[in-house]
Parts: C-alpha cells; sequence; structure tokens
C-alpha cells in the first residue's frame, strides 16, 4: 500500500469540504442564524488538518486497483466524519452517531433521517445536508479529478467511485471526462432551479430541493415534506428526478448530436419502459384513494420515479398504499437507476445483464453445446463482465441478509427491519412501516445505525471499496 | 421431442402411482373407512390411464437433455394431477384446486396445508399425504430408474430430479445409484419407524411422522402436531430430521467403509456448522420462553432441523419468537438442507460456493492477473460449475421476486407473502405470521394458489424443469 499517497488524496478530500463548508456558513449568514459559525469552523477544521496531512507531497505516486478501493472507500469516510462535526457544534444534531448517520446519508444521497422535525434545524444545516446530496451525487472524486491535472491512475479512483457495471470513458482523457460529467450535473440542476423558481417556490426551497433531486438524494427543505408545493412543483421533481437516473453517457451522446446512439441505449429503455408499466399499475391499484385519475397518476409517477431514481421524495405516505403498490415499489427499489447516473440500486444495466443470463442459462441446459453469447445495445459482452455482475449481485444479497440478521436484534417488526436495510443499501431513504415517508431513524439502536451506514457507503460505492477495508491482507505494507 | 418417449415414461409414472395408492387404500381397509375406495378407485384409473397411454413402446428411445427436463416436469405434474383426484373423490378435500396443491405439497416434501383441522381428514387421506413426501423425497423417477431396466439416457433423468449442482453417480450404473440411494432411504426410515414405536408412539403416527421425516415433507399425523409426542419422541424426529438432511453420499461412503472420505466432506461440515451456530443463538434468544434452559435448547434444535432441512415439523409456534429467531429461521429456510439429500432450499454446497466466489471476487478485484480457483473437498471447482450457481442463484432470486409480485396482489400483509413464498419456493411449508405454523394456505386466492404451486414444483426440481414448460422452443416439433 502506497500509505503516502492515500494520505495526501485524502488531504485533497478535507481540503475540497471546507471550500464546500463554506456554502452552509454563508446561508447562515444569509438567514442571520448564529449556527453558521459551526459551518464556518468545520471548514477551517477541514483546511487545517487538510494541511497537516499533506505537508510532503509523496515522491512515489503510482497505485494499484486495491489502493484505488482503499482510497474511495476512506475519502468518503473521513468526509463524512468531518462533514458531521458542525451538527453537533451547531447542536443542530447534537448526538455524533445520529449526525454521522444524517452525514452519510447525505453524501451517499441516501436521504434517511434521524431527524424527528427538520424544521427545528437551522437553514444552514439544512443546506448543508441538501448539498451533500449534490456533492455525493456525481462524486468527490470525480470532481477532485475534474479540477486536478490528470495522472495514469486517476481512471482506477474513477472505475471505484462510479457506479454501474462498466464505466467507460466518454472522451479519451479522465479529467475531460470527469469534467464533462460535472458540466451536465451543474447545467441540469441550474435548469431544475430556474423552473422551481419560475413556478414560485421559495429560494431556500428550490435550491435544496433541486440538490436532492441532481443527486437522487431524498432530503426535504421543511417538515412537511412536498405537501405545500403545487401539483405544477411536484410534476417538475419528477421529472427531473427521473433525468437524473438516466446514465449520463446519453446527455454526453446528445451534446455530442449523435442522436441516434442516445435513443437506442437498450438501458435507458428498460428503464423507461419499466417506469411506465409500474406508474400504469401503481395508479390504477391506487386510484380509490384520490379524487381523480390524475392525481393518482400524478402521485403514482412521483413516487416510482423517486424510488426508482432511488432519491426517496414523497408526496403521498405510499406506506398507506395497498399491498400491490407497496411490493411494486420495494421491488424498484432494488432495481434502482440506469448506470452511470446518480441514482443507486442494483441498476438496470445489471438487471438486464441478469435477465439475458438467466435466458441464456436456460438457453445452454437445453443446447449443452450450443454457443450463445449475451448482447447489450446489438455489441456481444465479454464473460467477464456477466461473470462480474452474478458476482456483485452474490456479494449484494449476501450483505443484504448479514444487515438484516444484525437489524433483527433490535426486535423491531421484519418489515421495517427489511426495508430500512433495502432503503439504507439502495441509497433511498425511507421504507415501510416505522421507516416509512412519515418515520425516521432515530429510534434504531447504536449498532443498528452502524450497521445502516455501512450499508449505504457500501451501497453507493458499490460493495468492494467498502468490503476491501475488511481484508487484513489490504493493510499489510507492501 | 420425443413425444412418444415422453408419453411412454408418464405412463410408467401413472402404473407405479397407482402402486403407492394402494397402501392409503390398505390404511382406510384397516381403520374400517369408506374413503379407502376413493383411494383404490384412483388406483384403478391410474393403471388404466397409464395402460393407454402405453399402447405401442417406442421404437425410437433416445432423447436430449431437454427431454429429460420436460419428463420430469411433466411426470411430477400428471402425478399430481392423479394424486389430487382421491382427495376429491373421498370428500377429504372437496375443491379440486386445494387437493391438488396439497399434493403437490406432498410429492415436492412442502409439507403447507390448505386443512384447517386435518383430525378432520381420513387415516387413508393422512396416510397418503404423508406416503406421497416419502414418495416425492428421493423421487419417483430415481425410483423408477431403480427398478427398470437401464438405458444410456437415464442419467438425465435422475440428474435433472435429484437436487444439488452436481449430481455424482455413485457407481458406474444407473440403475445400482438409483438403487442403493433407495436402499439407505428406505433403511433410515425402518430405524426411525421402530424407535418411534419402541418410544411408544402410536402405529400410525410413527409411519406417517416417519414418512414426514424421511422426506422432509412436513405434513403431521393430527392436528395437534407434535404437542402430544414426548420430549423424547421429539428428539428422535429432531436427529432423524437432520440426518435426512445430509448428502447421501456419506452414507453410501460410509457403507463402503471409506470413514475418512464421509467425515471429509466440506457440505456436512459446513451444514452441522450452521446448525450448531443456529440452535445456540435461538436457543439463547428464547430462553426467557421456557422454564428450563434444557427445554429452550430442546425446542430451538427440534425447529433448526426442522427448517434447515426444509421439513417444516413444529414443536413451538415460532411465529411467537424474538425477531432474531425468527430471521436466523427464515434465513436457514434459503440455505436448506445438503445437495444430494432429500431437503429442498438453495442447498448448503451452493451456498459455500456463493460464498466462495464472493471471496474470490474480492481477491480478482485486488489482483486483476492473479490465478486463483475455487476449492471444495480439495478438489477445484471448474469455471462452469461455479457459473452454473450464480446463474442458478439469479433465476431463483428472479423467480422469488416475480412469485411475491403476484401474491401481492392478494392484499395480505408482506411478511405473510414474503415468507408464503420462502415456504413454498423451499419446500418448507409454514412461514410466518398468517402462514406460521398454526395457520395454513386455505385463505390465499387461486392465484395465489396456483403461483405457490409452480414454486413448490420449481423448488424440488431445482427450477430449470418448470422453467423450460414455458419455453416455445421446447414444444417444436423435432
Amino acid at each position: 500500500m502506497n500509505n503516502k499517497m492515500i494520505l495526501y488524496i485524502l488531504s485533497i478530500i478535507l481540503k475540497l469540504e471546507a471550500a464546500f463548508l463554506l456554502l452552509p456558513a454563508l446561508t447562515g449568514l444569509i438567514y442571520r442564524e448564529r449556527e453558521w459559525a459551526a459551518y464556518f469552523g468545520a471548514a477551517v477544521l477541514c483546511l487545517a488538518a487538510g494541511f497537516l496531512m499533506s505537508r510532503k507531497k509523496p515522491e512515489d505516486t503510482t497505485f494499484f486497483t486495491k489502493e484505488g478501493f482503499v482510497i474511495v472507500a476512506l475519502s468518503w469516510i473521513i468526509m463524512s466524519v468531518f462533514g458531521a462535526l458542525p451538527f453537533v457544534f451547531s447542536r443542530d444534531i447534537p448526538n455524533y452517531t445520529d449526525a454521522l448517520f444524517e452525514m452519510i446519508s447525505g453524501f451517499t444521497t441516501t436521504g434517511a433521517s434521524v431527524l424527528d422535525n427538520i424544521d427545528l434545524v437551522s437553514h444552514a444545516g439544512r443546506m448543508w445536508r441538501s448539498f451533500s446530496h449534490w456533492i455525493g451525487g456525481m462524486g468527490v472524486i470525480v470532481f477532485m479529478l475534474a479540477i486536478l491535472p490528470s495522472s495514469g491512475a486517476n481512471m482506477r479512483l474513477m472505475r471505484a467511485e462510479s457506479p454501474g457495471p462498466s464505466v467507460g470513458k466518454l472522451v479519451p482523457k479522465v479529467k475531460q471526462t470527469a469534467g464533462i460529467l460535472y458540466q451536465i450535473y451543474i447545467v441540469l440542476t441550474l435548469i431544475e432551479i430556474v423552473l422551481l423558481l419560475v413556478s414560485g417556490m421559495p429560494v431556500f426551497d428550490a435550491v435544496t430541493i433541486s440538490f436532492g433531486t441532481a443527486g437522487t438524494g431524498g432530503f426535504s427543505a421543511r417538515a412537511s415534506g412536498f405537501e405545500e408545493y403545487t401539483i405544477l412543483q411536484q410534476g417538475i421533481v419528477t421529472v427531473f428526478m427521473i433525468l437524473f437516473g438516466v446514465n449520463f453517457n446519453a446527455y454526453y451522446l446528445l451534446l455530442a448530436k449523435k442522436w441516434k446512439d442516445a435513443f437506442q441505449i437498450e438501458e435507458i429503455r428498460w428503464y423507461l419502459g419499466i417506469i411506465a408499466a409500474a406508474v400504469v399499475m401503481i395508479a390504477i391499484n391506487t386510484r380509490h384513494l384520490y379524487p381523480t385519475a390524475f392525481l393518482s397518476f400524478h402521485h403514482a409517477a412521483f413516487q416510482v420515479g423517486s424510488i426508482i431514481t432511488t432519491t426517496g421524495f414523497a408526496t403521498a405516505d405510499f406506506n398507506l398504499w395497498p399491498e400491490l403498490s407497496k411490493t411494486i415499489l420495494v421491488t424498484l427499489m432494488f432495481i434502482g437507476a440506469c448506470a452511470g447516473s446518480t441514482g443507486g440500486g442494483l441498476k438496470v444495466a445489471r438487471m438486464i445483464i441478469l435477465v439475458k443470463s438467466v435466458r441464456l442459462d436456460l438457453f445452454r441446459a437445453i443446447h449443452p453445446r450450443g454457443v450463445k453469447t449475451l448482447k447489450m445495445d446489438g455489441k456481444s459482452l465479454d464473460e467477464e463482465t456477466v461473470r462480474g455482475v452474478s458476482a456483485y449481485f452474490v456479494t449484494y444479497i449476501v450483505l443484504f441478509i448479514l444487515s438484516n440478521l444484525i437489524l433483527s436484534f433490535n426486535g423491531l417488526d421484519p418489515v421495517t427491519n427489511f426495508t430500512a436495510v433495502t432503503a439504507n443499501f439502495n441509497n433511498i431513504g425511507p421504507g415501510l412501516s416505522l421507516v416509512g415517508p412519515m418515520g425516521n431513524f432515530g429510534m434504531m439502536p447504536w449498532y443498528a445505525k452502524y450497521t445502516l451506514m455501512f450499508d449505504m457507503l457500501a451501497g453507493r460505492l458499490e460493495l468492494y471499496p467498502m468490503m476491501m477495508l475488511f481484508i487484513p491482507a489490504i493493510w499489510r505494507k507492501r
């Protein structure tokens, strides 16, 4: 392990976090809240720690795959450990475990909260929560790659942080790829903010809600959630949630005017098809709960968009919906958004590969000597990718079961525990029963909170980086 | 497809079933129940149908893998379709859908019942339920292979019916292998019957309970279940449930005096290890529910043995146990017994391969060019077996989710539906909540019952045979 290089990159992350923390500090100043000082103080602390850790620039800047994983995992942990401090300083969330849970939930774009009433939290605190969604959505490492001079090892970092079974470069250079991704991300976010402002939403809400939408996070701006917003505003958010769940490659292809390629991405067609099917089924199933067919369609669309993209906003308490609708939503929680989007879950691309590999396996059972390969977007998938997806799925289920076992010590009902793990592991936020849209995670005992924190990080970073930390061999000196 | 050959084998199955049906008919005669005639009549019907279908012996007796799958699937379906008739004739279960559910549950050794009070069912009917467990446990095809002259294609049939990731022949000839398996099966069953008789259990109970234990079925002999039996009798059943969940290869090795090989089977060591760990955890977790530590240990051992072997007997209403114990039991439901035993579930061998492949994948993530293979029992596993296990697991989860989606239309609580699918797909029987040990499946709507019937058959026959039936290409003439 190249420990010096790891330390150096972590120091950069902390310096970036210092800069990020200025936004909530500024928000506090604007709203004349004394909490601004907590966020400013935390920024100074991050900066100081960052400088302490990077006094010497390492001479040997090479690193291998395993260091890539470790760097990404540690970056996210250190970012959360420091990012949780201002919540405690400001007494917005006095308990550090709770503050850390909220922070990890923010960065991983989960949106699961320990807070009972967020109206009691300062504007500075709420801005930090929502801004962390935005940072975590595209990823802090990708951000770092976009602004730092590039080196050969960077692709390893980007692969380790970006979601999806296979991460491709849009352009030959990693730095440029990261830059293009962030440009698309910023522009889409700005469009949403402007549209929400035009629709009459207050500035604070428009900005925080857009951050939450862009990162597919799910922290809301106020305790009433989406109740006070108009149908139009809810509709705008619906559209943008679905847009941020799309593979960003599509936007790049659109920018490059490769219209045909963009519209032929198989994953996006499945993604939109699944959304359409789920919306229709839920709209019919919940028709009796709403005065008009339009409203049941509206809420179905919002909820489906919110859940499949793993955002987790709620316009309706879907915990009270019929079982069929709830089962569909829980199924969508596992599917998740497109690879290469800001969403979580298993990713539509993986589901396609899994379903196709089941079909292939049936074919092979019938024709033991038949030759057939898996195709996606017209191209053959190599065995290694398919094998990787299966292995990922198995690892995912194993971690899922272990988490459920640990949580079951808390004695809460099985639906609460099962959907708590589902909602955190897939970075959604709300589950069902006690952790439904109107509930929160505050009542979970400490070991359940730490398990869910691990799940959120493992889910956002696609399992391996977090698992690496538990392999003793990783920590031996080279 | 060699349709004539398929028809011919199905006719043999029906003739065998005619013979099997004589046992419940005889039971009815002994107990002077007029229901005996229903079972005798069904036997005559099976025989007649069998002769009608086999008027011409096919000239072309060759068949391929896909025919092997189709034959096995159709054999089990036709056996259940005919086997359910006497339940309706005798009015033991007047509704045919319910009778079919009960019959499939019997043959697949699930033990899930639609009956509210089995004391109202005739002795003949109860004997048929339990005997069907015994037939289905080792498998009717294996039975046929053991008594019929062998042909080259038979191994395909045996592979398609026997559980586990890789089915090996004990001896070079299929006929002999099948014969040895049935001999072990019969002897073990007889030992259990004798021990239960010696312990003072009534003959009818000793025989039916032993059939249920041997096939890892789970239908009980009377409505009170195991309540009226002594601790010793419950203990004997505990031991035999665990014995029937062991890979039968071990018994063959013991018979061949290869002690060392028998005790070195990795799967069995894991199997016993998992049982020990689960028993200890549940005994501690339920200690407060029982007057003595011995009793909590006793019930934990019985329940763990019953669930991991997918038998499904219950000495305690584990639906009332603490959440941790319930979560452990549900986890065991998925793991299941050893490959090559009469138990269901995913099988311990598959779990070992899955866990090892997760470890291997982590290793590969760290060392992209490293060379390492999966080993089991000291031998390297070929890539195809490992890939097959992953594919099986993925198929399993896909079918599991689809079944849950269909069941959720019934509007029952999610724990009921989730564990109903779990308990039927893994051939266990009781789940939690409404389908717990004290509940039954009678209240499920018809589409839920047919879904669960498919799940029971798919689970028992290891997915592929049942899935084949839904592939149009299979039905084209060759």
